[in-house]
């Protein structure tokens, strides 16, 4: 059985901070590094409306690579897997996320698949839209859709900060336009992705969307699919293959749920059929995840069963 | 609901024949070169003990890599995970299955998981007993429990086949042995894993492991807990990360249920808490997986919604 | 003794020429890929003003890879050996010229060597000067020394051709920006390098400034040191260890003197102490370089024992 | 001028003795590991018969790696050119000399060049005779007769303790079987090879070597012609391009001879037409040169202008 309370969780995530001063905020960024190391905070949100947390439910962060999911879901929407497919990969790869290498060996060069940072922006060079504008508004309409919030939006600071800062993503960007997986003009590819990244909520948002992705698409309060549910299953499989960076294997065995995290500390969890969860938690282990975040699912993983396999 | 019928899975094994033509059996040791390239069989294990199955049922094949996965458990049960998993590692990888690279560029040298040739000899390597023969003696003792049938052994040629061409997995293993990955003598180490390769079944007895397996290890028809219910987990989770070589994601993506493929044209599926699936095809897709297998077991995924993404 | 008339190396082009069928010119570019496939000159510079040539000697081609070798030279006398040392490496590499791969798994990153494109992109940043304009200013000025040669300029067509195509080395500078290797603005590092690469001359002038680098770095007619001794010596070792792309190594047993080659079809040779070569001959075999130019620098070696090994 | 005393080189001697502590005698074999790492001695041999030296020149050590350019010269001569580089390349690489990755990568497998391990063993494959000792006879006998000292014969401990740790060799040699680069029996060829690397002798010795080679392969005493020009042109060009492991590039800038080194500590030089040179320093830098005998080549090369660029 699942957690009945927020007591319940709130127990879990004392012990989870046991753990926080292993970790480190990611300093990569100016912006992401003046976090507070010791937030945490998790929600649950299940189909029929009830949703409990624990912790700082209301710190806001940005989604970093959890964007990556549900930009996905959007060029899947936009394009359909065939063509999506074509341009990006379905393999795990044992290389880093912002790996290059692999786009040079690989022929032809291809990002191995969407949750690796190459991935990710042949992904969002997919996005449809009249202008870099336009296409940003559509992802965050759909983001917004998907947590049933109006009010989430991008943090521009660190939009700007990762912006300035991104020159390994323009070596990967211009290294795919040789080879003609990206067309688009790189610079505005960069602030397309930048912002995309910098999309910022709690994790009671990120709870309801983990949750409409658990429920195949569909939004449990109002019955609007707002993914079909083909497009769900893609994004939950790539949660479970590669979701995790390079410790997704680990987190497969130890976990066993769709999850996918970011580098500013979220990680967004989605059991099937079952609930939508989030977390934050912007202490790092050395692969980039919320340390205290994972052992909290690690943690619930046991006490509810919730390992698929 | 899942399939109820023989002939259910008789007119899907129909359909999954067109696609035989479009592979090839496996050719690099001349004993598997003979299969007969048109068999394709069909088995599905329930734990309430029906068995549905279609196609050349009474074919004997070889489980080449499917091995790999009752070899860990076998290990897992022998030393523990914290054990095994200081030796191996739990992530997916985009390379070959038989690549020797991220040997030498990982530190220090690990396999990066055991569903690889190099991850799998470190696990084989592992497998207690006297002796080389008293080790493999256990195995096949674990594999007839598990299967239920006290027959099952090896086929002599092809272990003899392999043995005498295995040079990569030598190479594999001595640059393992160079980093302390192995510690015993490398041609009895060849002796015992080629056997194991080379252990032969039908689908129905594939089938039957699958469904152990579903079970949480548990032998469904005597209620008799093979394997510990932790080792069972991580078997089916490294089935779907890394069982279909390099197609797993693609193959998480179109079917969704733990599987473990073998180049002799073997399939098992373990569907959790439903049943257990044994597959034979030896004609191969360019990736070494049973091309109408695979093709089956899509079929199968949308017909029966097996997919727990 | 080496070639002493027009007509023993007329004969030897004679010969040279019949391979240039099996070569084709550089199509990478639209403007390199309109090239006479058929041109072929050479021409001997000696210390002592006399100049032998053969062959279509007035033909202008751009330097393409070989201005590597004379912005390495300008760099180090703007820096010194250490400082630019510090920024490139001095060793071969089996990677093809356009790699990116090492620049991932050296630790730090930083380009095996001058002659390939990163280590080439790192070389051309550091060349001294007040502005993308000043610094090729400074380029050119020191080419037009080192030929004797006040007229040569740069071919703009090609230049902006390349410009427009350069995204594999964007990839590579911004990656190296990353790493902190280059500091400057790619785009104005790219025009500088495509223009640098779109300098153009015809075999005579490039024949003069082999003949300087031959002489230590002085112009043997007019006494003038142009490049320090030290850099004539670094100038000419990289070219044979890397001059010749993933040919080098071939090179260097079968013909045995300093050269470096660029895709236009150029060749520039040095022979310590003795003389300087240009040859153009746009025909290029499958590492990137001229055909029949290696084809008569073979024959050249072989008549008049040029090897210094 | 080259060097006219033993005096003289006294002094360079004692000068580079200044950086034995910043390296390490090589630790990989116990045996090796005995050597005292404050010895050096040095000896240059003149075609006239002169022979200059200082240190301890009565120093015995094994050549290590430096008999791959002796094992590499009698396969020339076995075989010819053509058929030993159709099964080894001649680029140099950017990779360690006991690097695995690129026989993987390269397409078809192939050793990079004579001088990396892989291509040492593909090369002392191809020494002719009727068994594994026959060749070593034959390869023991060649070297005798380049030193002109019948008594050179094997360090049977050191060989041993080579055979006993040589698994990474043994890991490339199976590598290259799989890809028919080899197909002797692997034991039987590290047998050989590890006898070869156990070859021992003192400066004096190596210094005759490297006067053989320079001078074309004759022996200037004698006459004879034990190596033909080309082979002796072929080592020569392969020391300078591969000679010093992974600072080749370097040590081709800042001494700029033909010179082979080994983990012994011993260095080959051969400085075409001029003089042979012989170096034995166990403490080695973190590439695995002799430090003080790097040193030493470095002093001389300024003192007598040695370099050939």
């Amino acid at each position: 059985m699942l957690c009945q309370s927020n007591d319940e969780l709130q127990l879990l995530v004392n012990q989870a901070r046991e753990v926080i001063e292993d970790g480190n905020v990611a300093d990569y960024i100016p912006a992401l590094a003046k976090a507070e190391q010791n937030k945490l905070s998790v929600a649950l949100f299940y189909p029929d409306g009830r949703l409990y947390s624990a912790g700082d439910t209301s710190e806001n962060f940005t989604l970093q690579s959890i964007s990556k999911v549900l930009a996905l879901a959007l060029a899947l929407i936009d394009h359909g897997e065939e063509y999506v497919f074509q341009r990006v990969g379905k393999e795990p790869t044992g290389d880093p996320f912002n790996s290059i290498a692999k786009l040079e060996t690989n022929k032809p060069s291809k990002p191995l698949n969407p949750m690796i940072n190459a991935g990710a922006l042949a992904v969002t060079h997919m996005i449809k839209g009249e202008s870099v504008g336009h296409r940003f508004e559509r992802l965050l309409e759909f983001i917004r859709c998907l947590s049933s919030n109006e009010t989430i939006s991008y943090n521009e600071e660190i939009a700007k900060s990762e912006y300035d800062t991104a020159d390994l993503n323009r070596a990967l960007a211009f290294f795919m336009k040789q080879h003609d997986v990206i067309t688009e003009n790189i610079e505005g590819l960069m602030d397309l992705y930048t912002k995309q990244c910098a999309i910022e909520m709690n994790c009671n948002d990120l709870a309801r969307i983990g949750c409409v992705l658990a429920m195949d698409g569909r939004n449990p309060e109002t019955d609007e699919q707002i993914i079909p549910v083909d497009v769900a299953r893609i994004c939950k499989t790539f949660m479970v293959t590669c979701g995790m960076y390079n410790a997704s294997g680990e987190f497969a065995i130890n976990v066993g749920i769709p999850a996918k995290s970011g580098v500013a500390g979220g990680i967004m969890g989605s059991i099937p059929k079952k609930c939508g969860i989030g977390i934050f938690g912007p202490s790092l282990d050395d692969k980039g995840n919320s340390i205290a975040g994972i052992r909290l699912l690690e943690m619930m993983s046991r006490q509810y069963s919730l390992s698929m396999f």
